[in-house]
């Protein structure tokens, strides 16, 4: 199954997700709708022609015709809007969303949904450090990773359609994992990256710095500035897998300190040659 | 005391960054010369016009005939250059350094040498994570930062001449610090910073992660690729400031880590607000 131009998309939830994802399909001929409870964020879509049609309450008529419906919530948001309003949705629709947390999120969608209307996850592995519909950018996916995350109930056809979504809205790599893997993996490489990031910003007051700042500082604490709200929940939803990989992060950190405490040159080299190593495979494009 | 085009200046050690020295400094049209134990490093500059003169062994009259040394050694080998061929830098000569740690180097250093030749202290806070005269590069000074490290030992004019040597290199700004403060200060901003890319990415030896990095990953993780040779001696020369900025930011993370353990959201997005306002003033250039 393909996304085809005939097909009308929906978009639940216009913030800087919702309105890139819109304005990358519209650019391509799709035909978009948007419901969003900001009637501000619905107006600007509309004026900027990014969306064809659009509501800041849930239209029924918006809701029930469409055949994509693609939720740009925050997680808690998206399971009450479905649990309210899932049953607009019509038969034979395929539901997708953009969440950065699949555990937990997935299974209730799928319970919520009524039979027929088919929820295939995905998690669009972009962003930036601003919010809202006017910082939206339909370029913002080039180059980066589109994660399909299927369960047992999702059909061949509902995937397809997905990882088609994927390729339209113009990701450089698109894979599958499972709801527990994707959440280790984004544990890992977007969850712990923030906790760093924040932790050191939070470690030092002295405003002189930036006066001394390199561009390795400048480049590690980048994502420092963060949207307290969506990364706050996204944290706390997947709470058991971030734990782990900071203890296993913390581990390794301790490990050099020791290292450097008691003068252990070697021990201090050997990590710095594994990492070295490591990090070279990340210039490679896989 | 200004850098004046009739003067010899002199270049010990070609690496990285006594290359990039060479290379911008001829450029300006200033007669460098340069002495390195690497025959190969000393012929390439040669054979690429990055220097005038150059020997593989420590020439007496190409080190007696300089105005201006230039050390670009590792801390300890540095030390014991001064200590073994210290006395053939003729008296008036003015002497500085390219060296990231401060304390324990400025002292000796200016004990060593004779009465009569100045050092003054400077730190180059630029990079790459690359290694050799091959990838030296006389651009790598713009929009960095230059700090001159003096002692109560220093006349005016030395610093003024370090100053002088700053500007003509293109570093974006140039400052002043005693070398307590700045070896404090590099150990937060620049050994911190490595310590936290080297443990991230020793902590996880998943290869396929590659497949699923976004921006953030790679850009904390950029100087995880890192000369463990010459940062193990920073890390231990300095070792005293750098467990102190380990220890603050393990408190920060701990802290960030017991929110999280019990789902206080609220301490989570207080961190996450003061991480945000502490960031942004690093993207107005000071």
């Amino acid at each position: 199954m393909k996304l085809d131009k005939s097909m009308k998309i929906l978009i639940v939830g216009l913030g800087l997700m919702g309105g890139s994802y819109a304005a990358a399909l519209t650019r391509e001929g799709y035909c978009v709708s948007a419901v969003s409870d900001d009637r501000d964020s619905v107006e600007y879509a509309l004026k900027k022609g990014i969306i064809k049609n659009g509501a800041w309450t849930v239209d029924e008529k918006i809701v029930s015709e469409a055949d994509v419906v693609i939720f740009a919530l925050y997680p808690h948001t998206f399971i009450e809007w479905v649990r309210e309003h899932g049953n607009l949705i019509k038969t034979g629709a395929v539901v997708t969303d953009v969440t950065g947390v699949k555990c937990g999120i997935v299974d209730r969608i799928q319970e919520l949904l009524k039979p027929g209307a088919e929820f295939i996850a995905a998690h669009p592995m972009a962003g930036r450090e601003v919010c809202g519909v006017r910082n939206s950018d339909p370029d913002i996916f080039k180059g980066a990773n589109y994660i399909i995350v299927p369960t047992g109930k999702n059909t061949p056809g509902a995937i397809e359609l997905c990882r088609n979504l994927g390729e339209i809205l113009g990701f450089e790599r698109i894979t599958e994992l499972s709801p527990k893997k994707h959440d280790e993996m984004v544990a890992f490489v977007s969850q712990l990256t923030h906790c760093i990031a924040v932790s050191l910003m939070c470690a030092c007051d002295d405003p002189e710095l930036v006066r001394y700042t390199g561009d390795s500082f400048r480049d590690l604490t980048r994502i420092a500035n963060i949207n307290d709200v969506m990364w706050s929940e996204l944290f706390l939803t997947n709470r058991v897998s971030l734990l782990e990989e900071m203890d296993r992060y913390r581990s390794s950190f301790d490990k050099l300190y020791g290292y450097i405490k008691t003068g252990d040159r070697e021990g201090i080299r050997e990590m710095m040659r594994i990492s070295s190593a490591r990090r070279k495979n990340f210039d490679i494009k896989g």
